[in-house]
């Protein structure tokens, strides 16, 4: 079980590491290096690498137990064949028109190295903010048994709150974990976690890392 | 042409009536009520009757130049088949447990007498926040030849942020009306409008009804 | 355990009542009267007519073991907001344009009174030949943890093989029952029966009503 | 217009190169190649072979009026975490438990090089029977305003099949070839394109390769 607020999680004290995953959403290139699109559109991708030190941290962790890794990666198909013209105009505008940035393929693209993406971990590549749209995300997660998701990454308003949203949908049980997750606009980020409390928890319930990584090692106690 | 934030919508200026819906999100008894579900959650149900007006404006609007009306209902099956543990677990958390709230066929799930639905109007009954997820919306939106879609109703922060971010990762063109929205949660309702704007309008554009009703009475002109 | 072609249902022999789902699909009026909709295409309803006995037999067994009984209903809905120009074309050239066949609300919708239809059942309305595509048919059985569905009913190469490929394709473990399945057209009945069957059972598993009731009177017995 | 049964397609007569796609389901070395997965299960895949002269005649007609060809491609991901423990268990007594076949980035998994696959085309990859369920075909589709499809290649009664009923449940208008599709099973290959017809056409319309060119050629000259 892992202290969360509004409450904890999972609701019903069952946490097993085979049935959860851990989401990491979007840490590559083009969100946090320094010259990516994100810092091309005006926002410090330092608050993006902040998260990095505790992302890797709970990797580590769930790796340690058992929980599987997925990592998510945002950017078009290499063939732009999902690209409309409404977002070849968005691109032209944001001045990203010939930039080959949000591309599968180009350098942007890639997991930052920081992050430590293993053989056994699963990447789902997907062009649309949420996980879920047009991706093979739920067919996994079904194929797999995994039925909770602790969401880290970024960006917390976007990206992670569209996929957290649509997982909610979907009756996952979803964790956020505030200090694994970031956006380059503060304000946003700040009340992106707190809907998750409205309602007494309309998408799920959130937590830190330190709680978290708290609460999965008595998994790693109880399975010795 | 209605002139929005970040960039007047549609974004190439194409407004055009049949290929148009005005969605109003989850205008029910069981959010409007000061006896509903809401108020027994401890919202004030007062912000979301004060956009009843507005709403009732931008309706009577859209029906003059033939925009199609398209309401959401929120509510489980009358059957409750697609309740899970959880979802009962959380309905006992919040205190209706056993009430017959946002359950199809009770009264709280109707559509306030306020708003005025007609026999043209396309009703979507749905179980997730999302419009989109485990109902026909999309089906009726292509069989229609509906590409663009303005965004009212409650609350901003959950069912019409949902909706809306679903839509956008479909490619309809959205645009959400800032005065036609409301939630119980100010501070959520407030920044919910701020996060469409990010990324130079991540989820589409944002107006008022104003501007929007000033867009759509030039359409009338010109059919004229 | 079912004794079944190409294989046993389940492969792991591991049946339970309260995972397996009994799918009736579109008993109704539209495709089993001699006035319906399906008489009208030249169709010999009495095909159709003749598994009534087999379905209501394999109704009342699954009642008695505790499996859940999943009806299906064909048809647009009531508004039509989801029939395309294509199909009012075709509805045209089928005879029936004017006709309110196939349409939810019309007295050809309904199941025939000789199912026996209860309360506790599950009616999924859909447009698609498929019961997947936009319904919230994966809703409710994810919700019901339902992972293991029997097919019965009409018409076994439209309707019931459409919904039996979407259900193998999001991993149900499927069994079809080859005489509680018709058609109007013997030819299609039998080739769709067969294609369940290639490379090993593409399509999941085949079997008899005979062999079905004997494999859950098993499942009664066990849990006496 | 291309002369077709039971209905020309498009049944409006408006045919136009770019809201058309050719879609080329999995022809792949894992079907087609004489050590091949289809060729380990029994299945003679010179049936499937003889048609790569007519794929390739659509193909370059196709290119040549300016409609766009979609490959499809069947696989299990490289990671194999969309693979069941059902699916290993069938794999298993197919006798290519341990095999790497039907797996994205093995051999068998390319398209056979007497397919002329150029760096326009689009490619889908999928696990599932349907080329529609869980991949990005709809929005890739939808994104290219393509509403029109020419079903080819194999196996008629399985993935061309499922992928053609998913595309008539979306409301695609969708035309089949009937001498370029093929399946290791005769009987079945016959019966599911006899099965397009019933009902009047419910799954489209069909046609063979020397009408789709002829009709096409008209295009062409139309548009010069």
């Amino acid at each position: 079980m892992i202290s969360a607020k509004p409450f904890n999680f999972p609701y019903d004290g069952n946490l097993a590491a085979k049935s959860t995953a851990l989401i990491v959403i979007d840490m590559q290139q083009d969100f946090l290096s320094e010259t990516g699109y994100f810092a091309k559109q005006g926002y410090d991708p330092s608050r993006l690498r902040s998260i990095l030190p505790v992302i890797s941290k709970l990797i580590a962790t769930c790796r340690d137990v058992g929980i599987r890794i997925i990592h998510t990666r945002q950017g078009y198909r290499s063939d732009k064949a999902d690209m409309t013209p409404y977002e070849k105009w968005r691109r032209n505008i944001c001045g990203i028109g010939d930039a080959n940035v949000l591309v599968r393929g180009s350098p942007g693209f890639e997991i930052v190295p920081e992050i430590d993406v293993r053989p056994d971990d699963i990447i789902i590549d997907k062009t649309c903010n949420s996980s879920f749209t047009y991706t093979d995300l739920e067919h996994v997660l079904h194929a797999q048994d995994i039925t909770h998701l602790i969401f880290t990454g970024c960006t917390t308003d976007v990206c992670v709150h569209t996929s957290l949203r649509e997982a909610c949908d979907r009756n996952f049980q979803c964790l956020t974990v505030s200090d694994a997750c970031a956006s380059g606009d503060q304000y946003a980020h700040e009340a992106a976690l707190h809907m998750i409390t409205v309602e007494n928890g309309v998408f799920g319930t959130i937590s830190d890392s330190y709680s978290v990584i708290n609460g999965l090692s008595k998994i790693r106690n109880c399975s010795q």
